[in-house]
């Protein structure tokens, strides 16, 4: 039998694979993918050229940019059945359940459900890219009783999303600030929800399993959930017109853990929150609202201060999201827009060499061997 | 930062997690659940204890058990919507693609979807382990075009599953069969699906969707799929009337795996294989068709003196299961109406000690800096 190595709880450290999709360097706060700093791509790149990136290890040229354009449009639909689905959904039920519902649906419609080729898979994150920003979209607009909007061909992926979500063209600054957020968020090595779909495809499941697993595990507080307890905090303060600082100070006086701070992997700044922020600002500025802004940084100041930790992602993603005009129970389903470009990648490379994930736990429960006692014994 | 631990390929051999629930020893060909010997299990225990077991680390007195299989009866029972969803599922959708979105649906209707607090995750395990049973049988009916049959208060787990999809109450020598081999297949420590559920709970999202990630995870051949082929393999021998040793040994020649044989874990018979054997021996002879048995048994000792590999817990549920009227392609999602019991255990165990489950990935992508390249410039 294989030596056993005993891990860390929660596996924290323990390289579970090579990756040649995300470089982070913890300690010097950088995030990369395939090797392009996230602040180059921040500044530069679309969404769709950052998908690209991610599934072919390479930037477009014009023709590739613009073949990859088209499929989105392209596959930018849905079943009517799925539309006839989200109706029936009763009113209460979070967005999370209903985006991983419906993703695992649409695998029901998707031409090329029966293959696991690495063709057949780039087909389906390409079709699973667009499917997932308009059941979010659908979903919002189906349960406040609006028409569902359809998509415009002649826009990027991030003003298709605000329009089919909003039901009006997005401004050029709301665009790029989205655009921008889900560059962003597209891709962070194994973070649990890409661990989720790599162990689901591993079994030689296919792209619908491991990416319905992947919604299922972004789902948990613990991971995509903390930009809506920030905002929730963020709500509170503005209700009860409360001081942010006092607000956190109560907060860490009753041991409550403040969300949207300190992260596994880095021990300084966040890079994707030095975006986020600054989005934050700009966009606050530019609706007349900055409120969020301003209590969000008073409350980073703070807890840097305080704590010694450093805002992650999902602190500033809070306001910058509401004031796009986003309810915070989609700031998850959201997430989810942007990561299904990193999660499709993830098991397009898992495939490409794989070999089935299956840990083993050390037992510790009464000592073998126990003996069946006959129940009238018990 | 903490140490970096390198794991082998697969997390082969590395402990994720402490559990007290399964205990295995792969040398020796033990398996046991919460210190009882599987064998001791598989003869005297019912699949209801068995979950009971698995659940509260304990066998249940009279009391308690009386208790659960009310609580099972209550929970037979699906909102009349899963019905008419899977009306509509197109007829060439593979089973267990309509489980995991099942499985998914459910949870809209779970009076206590919202919590994920011990006390409604125990009664969640129940719901779901009533649900997917008849999940399973109800969908068969469907695609066949034949009416649902309800379940009968007064049968067990086992026999209710029968019923559901044949329409027969079974025989007791039946019904015996399904519960022996809903007892074998009920947990297997941190096989991958069981993996995935825990990966998935970590996060802190919920038990439906922690069930969701392990049925997809089931659903791949190198996990959950493996009987499939098995008898797809006695099915071609069948057909072509070929020595099955011959059949085998062509297939050997062309370099094909045979599948049901060898475990990661079990490097001698795997405890399971011992049971399943013999229920495929009695079934066969008792309902008069033991062809299925034999052109096993003459795989088996073909493959075991040959390649030295021994049969696993997949290759004699393959005709087993045939045996007992279940369709192939239900193979699979009957290993889940079995297992969502050690799922579900693993779900409450890994809350009760919670700790997200996020391992690095060891990048071996292009060297950081790479720039990024203006488009006209590419």
């Amino acid at each position: 039998m294989s030596t056993t190595m005993h891990a860390p709880k929660g596996l924290e450290g323990v390289v579970a694979t090579t990756s040649s999709i995300c470089y982070i360097d913890g300690e010097q706060g950088v995030l990369a993918y395939r090797g392009i700093d996230i602040h180059e791509l921040a500044e530069n790149s679309t969404f769709e050229e950052t998908c690209y990136l991610l599934w072919f290890g390479k930037l477009p040229s014009t023709g590739e940019l613009r073949e990859l354009r088209d499929r989105f449009a392209e596959e930018r639909r849905l079943d009517a059945s799925i539309y006839e689905r989200m109706r029936e959904v009763p009113k209460h039920v979070p967005p999370m359940d209903v985006l991983r519902t419906m993703v695992s649906t649409v695998s029901f419609f998707d031409p090329e459900e029966k293959s696991n080729e690495r063709e057949a898979n780039i087909h389906k994150a390409i079709r699973l890219t667009s499917q997932i920003a308009m059941i979010v979209a659908a979903y919002d607009r189906i349960r406040k009783g609006k028409p569902v909007v359809e998509p415009d061909r002649g826009l990027s992926h991030a003003a298709n999303f605000l329009l089919m979500l909003t039901g009006k063209r997005p401004s050029k600054t709301a665009e790029r600030a989205l655009d921008i957020a889900l560059i962003l968020h597209a891709d962070h090595e194994l973070n649990a929800s890409t661990f989720a779909a790599r162990v689901t495809a591993a079994t030689l499941s296919d792209m619908h399993s491991a990416i319905t697993s992947a919604v299922g595990c972004l789902k948990g507080p613990l991971h995509g959930g903390a930009n809506e307890a920030v905002f929730h905090i963020l709500q509170a303060i503005d209700r009860s017109r409360a001081n942010p600082v006092e607000y956190v100070k109560g907060m860490l006086a009753e041991k409550q853990k403040i969300p949207g701070f300190g992260h596994r992997v880095y021990h300084t700044e966040d890079p994707r929150a030095t975006h986020l922020r600054q989005m934050s600002r700009d966009l606050g500025a530019s609706n007349g609202e900055p409120k969020w802004y301003d209590y969000s940084h008073a409350i980073e100041e703070f807890v840097k201060a305080e704590k010694h930790l450093n805002a992650n992602v999902d602190f500033y993603s809070a306001s910058t999201y509401h004031t796009l005009g986003i309810d915070v129970d989609l700031f998850t389903p959201v997430f989810a827009v942007s990561r299904i470009g990193g999660w499709t990648a993830h098991v397009i490379e898992q495939l490409s060499d794989n070999r089935l994930i299956r840990p083993r736990a050390d037992y510790i429960g009464p000592t073998y061997p126990q003996h069946y006692v006959p129940i009238d014994r018990r």
